[in-house]
């Protein structure tokens, strides 16, 4: 008989038709109440058990982390704590988990550490935690899709391995399959990448930005969701060296629609987590409620974790100009009394987190568009504005996570973008092809990327990025 | 004014409220039918221009590839082949596209061949045949996450960079940060990869099924959809060194649910395309059509595209196990007049190509499902079954492609899993996270990988793997 859905069982009337359902045994108390997950839900099933019908020598093997196929009809449930339960006629244990070896893994019932859980990431999914936030992980995802597919966009796969290293976002990883030990080189001692698999040097892309232009002015609206990849030697919580990314662009687009894009994009998303996910960021917005109860009342949020989401959806984002920014950090407290690490003296200052963190946080209190930074601390294909020295770029910043989109305008004139690639010593052999999209029919266009880790980050509650991707890769950290 | 997308002013009613619109000129005729392109759609709409009542400087700029902006109301149309046009009142440049330097590229109307535009893959998205093949791929990447979606499947991120190199679908890539000519060495004159990024030597992922095992046995349902490599030097038209790979996993299902999975997921996402890419693939028909003419009669397809997908979606895909294949290939006339280049002799043979189509296109005339695959050409990770040289394996034929999905139920006890390791010389130090998941409550599961672009080449009807996907990776090319 094919088995349902846990979940699809918890919505259900109660019925005198027998079900079969399949799963893992969470808890089996008093040798009469079996709480079992399949994974579709966070809420596990009462399976009642009247052990006088049953085996002795089954019984004992029902314990947690176990795999069994329960039959059985539904009814109301005589307990607190849910509507409907099941009333079992037949057991079968399909996958023992001995109870010894349980006690020294997570499927332990007693509370293991976050830490502890990555060094078992191939098990840890089946807690609470992690299957609420991989479940919401993977809405989230759809949401994404989605909202571009219904505004018209189209979805683009831009290359992983890349021959450019003109992306400029950062350290990459090379990709090659010469021999490790003793590569091939040329007579000037370089290694001959003529022999590589792709007959030139290769790396991981950093970002599909420069593609996704290159479509966009081809279908008019397109989107990217891609892994992408650093690799610097950054062990935070906010770091991984593979993440995954987001990057719409789309034609005649200037930077205020790009901003307006990114407000109504995020809001879908988020709105559609508070939609999809209620009882796992129920569960999420306890659990941070636990955790903060160790901490001194300052570092607690203010806000619980559903209000704070349901915060971004009823705000509107506020657009702040660079010039802005740096007048009111100037003024600002913690520039006067010298806190902020890095002080605040002129324009043209890069902002670091902490200044961010104190727009968002202390002085706007919501999340925070800033735009039209120098064009000297920002990538050189960024449209310059008319004043010659400020260019159309974006930073969305939300509250706790600092920076989860970054977009721009892009340069669409083409002896500007050439000017500014010579000036940045930015190869245009390389980029030949980049250039060419400003000969043939340019137009104003526009995009950001949003980091997606930083969006679950966000919407979970969670406070490290290790945490809301099945397998983090960090410096010293492959496994699995 | 907001510029309204071409796909939706073609369903509009005639009005007199000015609307803007903004694209690329695929043409200009007679100084006065513009033919507009945005991307969103492969209709053009005709502009229609009173030459008499515009500046003459400016219509000698609106040439093919050019981007303009256009202002005027939505009339029904004179003309053939178009119920509604613009009449155009204003007129705007935003990016002239040189006639003599459009000429040289893609943008001149004259033919170009698909290898040529392989070389222009910046462009190329701009012709009729590479923006619908990429609007059918954008379309077909979402009804797949629909798909699962929609049947409570979870989607993952399996990890891209592995530190596993027991995956064994074929040859890796390497990936690195190590200093390229003198990489740091062992006392035994290997490489010391405990200095590399990662302290240990890593690969590009060939396959994200032995982490979708582990996430299947928490979240019960999950699919991957993510990007895959091979560094296997076939230049042929159907492989790419890097390509995207859809793996869904199922705990608890047996091999007969997997098939069922298969052929239900395929027949939705074949159907989805049917009623969501309707414009794109009577263009795309009409292009197979146009080519096949200049082929031999008996090369010709049997079928026009869409009928080749309705096809698909109206009938069962016959399900032959590896035995009785055996048998009909072995009384074929091909195999006794030998036509064939691999004669099939024996029980245990692999099958080539040669033989799939044979089954596929000759034998059966509809895609086909094998399973039962002798154990000893299979992975070490599919089910034996009884008999003890089978394994519970199961590749899905097409006609034209070969194999478009390859999938198996999973050994799930831990005995024998781990005897076929040792057998086969896979590390058990290295996959003891794959063995854990048969140690707590182990269950009988899943999976199938279906490579997307064999399923884009499907649907499209096009006849080399390069021109489904943006940026091709193959020996020797990395281009972009």
């Amino acid at each position: 008989m094919k088995a349902i859905a846990i979940t699809h069982i918890l919505q259900m009337e109660p019925s005198l038709t027998q079900i079969t359902l399949r799963g893992w045994v969470r808890s089996f108390r008093s040798n009469r109440f079996i709480a079992l997950n399949d994974g579709s839900t966070i809420n596990n099933i009462q399976c009642v058990v009247d052990f006088e019908n049953f085996d002795e020598a089954v019984l004992k093997e029902v314990t947690t982390g176990a795999a069994i196929e329960v039959k059985g009809t539904l009814v109301a449930s005589q307990g607190q704590g849910q509507d409907v339960e099941i009333q079992v006629s037949d057991i079968e244990v399909l996958g023992k988990a001995d109870p010894e070896e349980v006690k020294l893994t997570i499927l332990s019932p007693k509370r293991h550490s976050l830490e502890k859980l990555r060094e078992q990431a191939h098990l840890r999914v089946r807690t609470n935690t992690f299957g609420a936030i991989m479940r919401v992980r993977s809405k989230l995802s759809f949401a994404i899709h989605e909202y571009f597919q219904k505004n018209d966009f189209y979805y683009m796969h831009t290359p992983i391995i890349t021959g450019s290293d003109a992306e400029g976002a950062g350290e990459m990883f090379r990709v090659t399959n010469l021999d490790p030990v003793k590569p091939p080189l040329t007579d000037d001692g370089s290694v001959n990448y003529a022999e590589d698999f792709f007959e030139k040097e290769t790396n991981l892309t950093v970002s599909g930005q420069l593609e996704a232009e290159t479509y966009a002015m081809g279908l008019g609206k397109v989107y990217t969701f891609g892994p992408t990849f650093r690799a610097e030697n950054s062990n935070t919580s906010r770091h991984l060296a593979e993440f995954w990314m987001i990057e719409p662009e789309v034609a005649f687009n200037d930077l205020a629609d790009n901003m307006d894009l990114a407000e109504d994009f995020i809001k879908y998303v988020v709105n559609y987590a508070l939609e999809n996910c209620a009882d796992d960021l129920e569960f999420l917005e306890n659990r941070l409620l636990q955790e903060e109860k160790s901490k001194p009342q300052a570092e607690r949020s203010e806000m619980a974790l559903r209000d704070k989401l349901k915060f971004v959806l009823e705000n509107n984002f506020k657009r702040v100009s660079y010039t802005e920014a740096i007048d009111i950090l100037k003024s600002s407290k913690p520039n006067k009394k010298k806190k902020f690490k890095y002080l605040i003296e002129e324009w043209g200052a890069d902002l670091q987190s902490e200044h961010e963190r104190f727009l968002v946080e202390k002085h706007f209190k919501c999340p925070v568009i800033l735009f039209d930074y120098p064009a000297k601390i920002k990538a050189f294909y960024m449209r310059l504005n008319d004043d010659g020295k400020t260019v159309r770029a974006m930073d969305v910043l939300f509250p706790g996570i600092g920076e989860i989109v970054g977009g721009s305008q892009r340069e669409e004139r083409y002896d500007v973008l050439k000017e500014k690639m010579a000036a940045m010593d930015i190869s245009e052999e390389e980029l030949h092809w980049y250039l060419d999209l400003r000969k043939f029919g340019t137009c104003v266009h526009s995009g950001f990327g949003l980091g997606f880790e930083r969006l679950v980050l966000f919407v979970t509650g969670m406070g490290n990025i290790r945490d809301v991707i099945p397998y983090p890769r960090t410096p010293g950290n492959a496994s699995f």
